[in-house]
């Protein structure tokens, strides 16, 4: 029975990714520091340690312990846009924080670190963003994220670490930490809805997105750690039906049999068209078992409403406030 | 009478920027925690301010005490080979130390902040770099600097925070830090042939680089803050004559006028030929004023007979060991 290490795995993505092995018979490990997951998402057959991937004296501890096979490393503070803010603890909580695992990854051989990236390291190209494109972030979190990506090659190279990156895009599904006001615009609306009170939307809401249901990501990330085929590979994941942020808004109501106004806010600075080529994931694991947007929705909406939520809380410490959207303020 | 910041100040090419700066008027402020500087190299009409760039805090006070019009950031921990065995601390020191400095640039609205990069950003391309080709660093301490260059993008963009960004190669001359058995061949060779020893090579030899004199590199990056037409332009820096690493050390011999033999370790994991392209920073700044290898080595020969330098001191806390050069250990 492999042992996997799942880092933010009381999160939206990661607990998905624990249900998963688990069911595949993995004895999983889920280290946390709760500061976006919570611990109803993590199943109870999965052993749970509290902690931040910045105590590297802990994390030494855990492997040590145990014998970790695979490392599936999740935990990050994903906010595209604030990161700008927030530099210091993003590249703090995002790179440092990798690094630590890397380190331990290394020093214990394990023998595949599965790294959650983000298509966000692709920067302001012209989309469809392909992974045979050399990256060029823009944003804190995006340039935070490639930096991973170039240590775990230089592992490979240096270490003999294998690894496999994903670069999934606007995930969405149950367990979204739909209270977070600076990130994930469908738990946003949902939030929003749950409260009465109108959508926000950046600029005009003709900026697209193609928006990935969680359930058909996950089998892939948590089995490629177990495919030497893939092992050094990028991958982008997700789905390629793109919708303006607008017509978003009105799904979202749909399925949420709620309705409210839209707020037009100042738009920031963000890319306009985000959509990814999903070529290469497909040619390695066959089609994807797609989730039309309208499905997704409801099972979300469904799962949203009977659930209770943490309260919305703002980012303590700003680093920087010039220039942040009066709607962060 | 603009007030200039140099961070790392007290190290090799950072000392040699504080003169210049004092020359042509600046008051100059250096901020240095002396890890690797001394206090000796900075001139007595400087301010000296010792601390890291890790102290927020401080470098915050800082800032609010003085009005910096220029920042000149060179603090860093630049031993490229040895990153890969202390991640954290390159990252730590490299990135998060750059990040503070430019959250208080944005804050205190700089006129222009000036960046010593590194012509590792390009990894293992086909020379000669260029500055049209996109960067992919392979080692920590070039993905840190590749990482800096990227949020400095990030925040002109998003803050209007201004920059020029140097990336010099294989600099060398009075002040170099030679006791640091982990970079700078020249010193390297120096130091050993100060101690009757014989010179270390990795591999063969055979490996070639050009090497570039301080003093030629120096009055360009000192220049480069006051000049808007640079803004946020990226300049290759240094020497375009190549030589292999075998035929340097018969060149310092003879600058040192010390004989010794030379001692052929493993090749270690490095890019075999490493040189640059130079138009652009002529473009822009008109032909540089080249200091023959021979008269380079023989000044910074006489300075390394005549001075006293700090002792040799292994890295104390490495972070992994696996696949370290034996050399090292
Ligand atoms: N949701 C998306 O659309 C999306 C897209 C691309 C990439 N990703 C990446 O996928 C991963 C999971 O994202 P998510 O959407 O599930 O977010 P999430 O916030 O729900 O999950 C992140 C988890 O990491 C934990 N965490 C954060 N910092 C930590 C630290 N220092 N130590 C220990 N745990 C820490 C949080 O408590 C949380 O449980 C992240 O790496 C994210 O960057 C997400
Ligand atoms: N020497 C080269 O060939 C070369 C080539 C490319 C880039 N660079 C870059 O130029 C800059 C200067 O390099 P150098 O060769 O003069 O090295 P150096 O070691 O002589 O100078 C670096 C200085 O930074 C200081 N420092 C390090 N960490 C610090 C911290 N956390 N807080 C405050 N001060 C700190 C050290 O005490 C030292 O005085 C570095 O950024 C380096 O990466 C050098």
């Amino acid at each position: 029975m492999p042992t996997s290490l799942v880092t933010g795995g009381a999160g939206f993505i990661g607990s998905h990714i624990v249900d998963q092995l688990l069911t595949i018979g993995h004895k999983v490990i889920v280290f946390d520091d709760l500061s976006g997951g919570r611990l109803e998402n993590v199943s109870t057959d999965a052993k749970f340690v509290k902690g931040s991937i910045l105590d590297h004296d802990l994390l030494s501890e855990l492997f040590e312990t145990h014998e970790i096979d695979y490392v599936y490393h999740l935990a990050a503070y994903a906010a595209e846009g604030l990161s700008h803010f927030i530099k210091r603890f993003n590249y703090q909580n995002n790179l440092t924080g990798s690094v630590n695992l890397i380190n331990e990854s290394v020093k214990h051989n394990i023998k595949c670190f599965v790294f959650t990236s983000s298509i966000a390291v692709y920067g302001n190209q012209t989309p469809p963003m392909s992974e045979s494109m050399v990256p060029q972030p823009e944003d804190s979190y995006g340039i935070a994220k490639y930096a991973v990506e170039l240590e775990l090659k230089a592992s490979k190279e240096m270490f003999g670490l294998d690894y496999v990156i994903w670069r999934p895009h606007n995930v969405y599904g149950e367990r979204q930490h739909i209270s977070d006001p600076y990130r994930n615009v469908i738990g946003i609306f949902m939030n929003q809805l749950l409260h009465g009170e109108s959508l926000s939307i950046f600029g005009d809401g003709s900026q697209t997105r193609a928006f990935s249901y969680v359930g058909e990501i996950v089998p892939l990330i948590a089995e490629s750690a177990m495919n030497q085929e893939v092992y050094g590979e990028t991958f982008n994941i997700g789905s390629e039906t793109e919708i303006s942020v607008k017509a978003l808004a009105k799904q979202v109501m749909k399925a949420m049999k709620l309705a409210s106004h839209i707020n037009y806010l100042e738009a920031r600075n963000e890319v306009k068209h985000a959509y990814a080529n999903h070529d290469k994931v497909k040619r390695y694991f066959g089609g994807l078992q797609e989730t039309s947007l309208e499905l997704g929705l409801q099972k979300m909406a469904d799962w949203a409403k009977k659930s209770s939520h943490q309260p919305s809380k703002k980012f303590e410490s700003l680093e920087l406030t010039k220039n942040l959207p009066p709607f962060w303020k």
